[in-house]
């Protein structure tokens, strides 16, 4: 899968030469590729850069794969199921990335494979760094695919958990996730795991999202009238549109925490009360975050995650699973599109 | 000092009661008394309320005080200079107040000396518990009535540097501070003591506050123009209008936190760009906190900080000492005004 960046409706399915030794010193072979929102913009033109010295990229970054082969004593061996981690540190890294942090990297130094400026995992064969290969539970099955966007969201709950610790009396009773696609399903998931009482703001009241919804025992609200006056000790933002972020800020309880996971484009302004945004978080000692991608430890609580979750319920949230022969239509928005695979077997 | 809260001007000197026993069985004469914005707040009426049962409210809660007496055992003796704590919890604590932080008080049940609900230090003597009593180094005279401000702030940088545990590569290099009120100060001190490069954004060119700013060797930026394209991974907004917080969250670096200190009146809005509001801190995984008063540990933080201070850069913070029996100047709002002193002795 390439396509030219910049350009769009670029995306083709085309014969690419095999995978270079420079990649990593692991083979795998590509069992799905999940696609994503950021897929979709790359698609467009939007976003995305080529390696140098190439005009196309080879999509994709939400990988699965099965070692085909790999270097003894790397830790890996055939036959494990791997996902790819997305992001490498600048050559010259800022001390983040130096730490293994590359999720915070501070100099903007970093490439994405598939997205900035490397070959992605959109292909029959990849190759990875053992460093940045993570083994993922077999049984998991196709739902492996699901390791990347658990790992975004894992990242979240650690964040907000290690701010949390600015008070030693952190004891979280509920949680509000503004949408249901699958970071915010996900998201869902893992506040249950915490024992959390969860309220999840999605507009779409029909196909699998409230189905999916009432799975995890969360609360439905399909408008935020049905919130009545509720405030929440977390409150995980995943829809990235301007009104709901608002709505996510003001549900924060004293003491609470907003996490934006959501990428939405700037420059639109609206009317906003600044002064009041301000008021509330000074006097609730309320804290808004933003979090982006995901560093290894975060892709190992996502493993953590998805073992310790029910597997009809991952496997419920792909929605389609597309064969290669038929990969445009991976590409496709469908209605009741949750999670959409390209199925590489 | 008395007033009526909710009826401006209502403020006076007159004679009342020796405090009683049920406020603590330290008994304190005061020293000082330092005036801030809250209670020119107060003062107009538009905050404060009275402990039950009383019409007035005694003001005052930046206290400076030596301890007449005390019962044996209790950690102080008499010819203690000490500091009251203002915050006191709810009755029925929330989980954040039975910890000993009722600083994140989740209940809103709180009370606080001189503010809401229970008589404040403005008077020649007080009484307070021994848990709400913090002792402070006699050498830095009058400059101990900057221990209250001091606490705020070094909340602020606690929680600042909690929050910042998020990241293991943390190593912050500049700060920016907005407004170089005490507050303001305080906070660059602390960033000094810290070992950061610290810029102040203050729009007072002449008077005690540009010397000030000279005195920690921080830089002082009169416009937003000056700053260029500086951003800062720690920025430390004290002006809270609304302009200024705008401003502040932009000058975040990425991986920065932006911790607002100012308490601003809601309801105006403006335009604002929310959608890339979100995407800064998506894309940079920057925060935005708020914190507001402070706990036992941070009055402790507070008296180190003090006690490390150059102790003429304190008492020039203090620009002026209004004796008793001139009380009415000390609610005076002069040029060149930082901190205004009560002097009770």
């Amino acid at each position: 899968m390439t396509l030219l960046p910049g350009v769009p409706d670029s995306v083709r399915l085309e014969e690419i030469d095999e995978p270079p030794l420079s990649d990593g010193s692991i083979l795998v072979r590509t069992l799905a590729l999940g696609i994503c929102g950021t897929d979709h913009e790359i698609l467009e033109g939007l976003h995305g850069s080529a390696p140098q010295h190439s005009q196309h990229l080879v999509l994709g970054h939400e990988s699965l794969g099965v070692v085909e082969t790999a270097p003894s004593g790397c830790g890996f061996s055939p036959g494990d199921v791997v996902v790819g981690i997305v992001r490498r540190p600048d050559p010259v890294p800022c001390p983040a990335c130096a730490a293994g942090e590359w999720d915070m990297c501070r100099n903007d130094g970093y490439t994405e494979r598939g997205i900035r400026g490397r070959h992605g995992f959109g292909a029959e064969r990849f190759r990875i760094e053992p460093e940045f290969a993570v083994k993922i539970d077999p049984d998991l099955g196709i739902a492996g695919v699901l390791m990347e966007p658990a790992s975004i969201v894992a990242k979240a709950w650690d964040h907000v958990e290690r701010v949390a610790l600015r008070s030693q009396a952190w004891s979280p009773r509920n949680l509000l996730v503004s949408g249901a696609g699958p970071i915010g399903l996900l998201a869902a998931l893992m506040g249950r795991q915490r024992g959390l009482d969860v309220h999840i703001l999605e507009r779409t009241v029909a196909g699998p999202k409230p189905a999916l919804i009432g799975e995890l025992a969360a609360h439905h609200h399909a408008s935020v009238g049905s919130l009545g006056d509720l405030r929440f000790d977390v409150v995980l933002e995943c829809t990235a549109a301007p009104a709901i972020i608002v709505e996510a800020i003001k549900r924060c309880a004293p003491s609470g925490i907003v996490c934006l996971l959501g990428v939405t484009p700037s420059g639109l302004t609206s009317e906003f009360d600044i002064g009041g945004f301000n008021r509330k978080l000074v006097l609730g000692n309320e804290v808004v975050l933003g979090a982006v991608n995901a560093n290894l430890s975060h892709y190992r609580q996502a493993a953590d995650a998805l073992a310790r979750a029910d597997k009809l319920f991952l496997e419920r949230l792909i929605t389609r699973r597309v064969p290669l022969d038929r990969w445009r239509e991976a590409f496709e928005k469908r209605p009741g599109d949750i999670k959409v695979v390209l199925d590489f077997t």
